[in-house]
């Protein structure tokens, strides 16, 4: 295993760390590296709050901001956070308007925040299943939560700073949500550090379509093909699932799983971008870049999500957060 | 070769392509793909114009824009761009002020910048040579300019955003690579594109300490440490270097290679800093992420910048490129 550690035990507290260090101006650590929050809190906004198995960053941390989450909760590489920090969280940043926490649908996070949900008051939540590779999976009953879960947390962020209801907020994001889908594929493995080893094998000449943010199967394992090939198909997925809906402006979001440089992830922009507009589909907002990452994983995701006005407008509004930062 | 790519030749076209359309908010692709330029440009402002080889993205394309650079010229990958590009930058975006041309100090990239300047009238050139890991190297004279050309991008945009002249731009320029000290690591080749295969070989128990942004050698080959003893021995070499200039603030910036996930670079930003501040140093200002990159290659370099008071304002003032937005 070939990563910058010290030790596998300590490896995540030590990131997190680093992390708050190197963003002191907008975020505090919750004790015990339970959950990452804003450094300054806004008096009577409801507090979003998310949070998942790291592995994933600047998911969901990088995240934490003003017009974004109020916090976020890591849990163990690829392993859900423990109700208590959901909790914990919580208690830390709500401002008495309700939390609304937005959940990735895996089983255990969904799990956890629920148990965390009923030991709390006043609490939402939005689940979050934008991948159309497969219906349920490995970890999931039905569809799982992957890079789209940026676009939600984004735009309902937004919206809290404004100054809207739970129930608003609510209702807006499973609206994102049902609007917004995604597919990636791995030309590698990750590497857990836990395990030490890939965490699943590939051959030089394959891909696994389909791939989720933890490795696990996809559609298929393919041969290697070229780029507009494997655009192709992910657009015709996307497309096919979003069916009478994919009309209108979009939303492009190319997202590089950590392992692919920026380089190739602008190509694929370029090959879906195509290919989506001789959809029809008018492309008004891109974002290109390492978002929702699979730790060391090599490949790519392409996420479309359709915008309405408000929804352009809410993507547009400032956001100061690690990862994320316009208008401000 | 594992890499989203229709064919070698286009790779960097349709790169860019996907760049600039995703960004046109902000930049223009000159003709002939030979530079990327921003949108809209300031009258009577000096333009600075800096380019390289391709490979390093978001270096330096991903810096182009408001508070930074004017125009980028890409090469090939790790090749350099060709005297024609950056004149032909020159000509689009000169505003009556001159021209200062950022160089990172490779013999191919110095001797094209230093033809175009013959070609061109008022032109001031600053060469990065920050890296301390090697005198003379294998495509250098003198030290490689490596990530703290970000660092001279930055101040120095800030301040012909202000307005001020090309010699006193040159000087300071001169003065922010000389307050500047990097150095890396890899834990795995890059593999360049139309080379198709991994540019050296290195075992699973290796590391390149020293490594050029290219892939090429550094000190030595040594056995793979951890992160901590890593961390200790870059900081001893920009310490040992620094010698008295290593006193009071500054800025901290660990910089991924494109293989390296955010939450190891953010560990080796924990590591590091604690190391630099127990020799005295203040860390007022920070950067981690993945910005002078060498295509897929696995690993960081650290740069340690001493900042007087004037260099800490110019880094906080505004900038909206692709890669670094804040304060817009």
């Amino acid at each position: 295993m070939k990563k910058f550690v010290n030790s596998v035990d300590t490896m995540l507290t030590e990131s997190l760390d680093g992390f708050v260090a190197a963003h002191s101006d907008i975020l505090l650590l919750g004790e015990g590296h339970k959950f990452v929050r804003r450094r300054t809190l806004k008096p009577g906004k409801v507090a979003l709050i998310s949070g998942g198995g790291s592995g994933h960053e600047p998911l969901h941390a990088g995240f934490v901001g003003h017009g974004m989450l109020d916090a976020a909760c890591p849990g163990q590489v690829f392993t859900s956070p423990t109700p208590d920090q959901m909790v914990e969280a919580a208690t830390s940043v709500d401002q008495g308007a309700g939390c609304l926490f937005i959940v990735k649908n895996y089983e255990g996070d969904v799990m956890n925040f629920d148990m965390a949900a009923e030991m709390s008051e006043g609490v939402m939540q939005v689940v979050t299943n934008d991948d159309v590779a497969v219906e349920d999976s490995l970890y999931t009953t039905g569809r799982r939560g992957v890079a789209g879960t940026l676009v939600v947390e984004k735009i309902v962020g937004a919206a809290a700073e404004e100054g809207r209801g739970l129930a608003e907020l609510k209702t807006l994001g499973d609206r994102v949500n049902a609007a917004t889908r995604s597919m990636g594929v791995a030309l590698t493995s990750c590497t857990v550090p836990a395990a030490g080893k890939p965490t699943f094998e590939i051959g030089d000449d394959e891909m696994e379509f389909g791939v989720g943010i933890h490795g696990e199967p996809g559609r298929r394992r393919d041969r290697l093909k070229g780029a507009d090939e494997i655009a192709k198909e992910i657009c015709a997925a996307i497309a096919g699932d979003l069916g009478g809906k994919m009309r209108g402006k979009a939303l492009l979001f190319v997202n590089g799983f950590g392992g692919t440089p920026s380089m190739e992830l602008y190509l694929m922009y370029n090959a879906t971008r195509r290919i989506f507009e001789r959809h029809g589909v008018e492309v008004v907002r891109s974002l290109v870049g390492s978002y929702v990452t699979s730790l060391d994983m090599a490949g790519c995701s392409i996420t479309l999500s359709m915008l309405d006005d408000e929804a352009a407008r809410l993507w547009d509004a400032p956001v100061n957060t690690a990862a994320l930062r316009w208008g401000v």
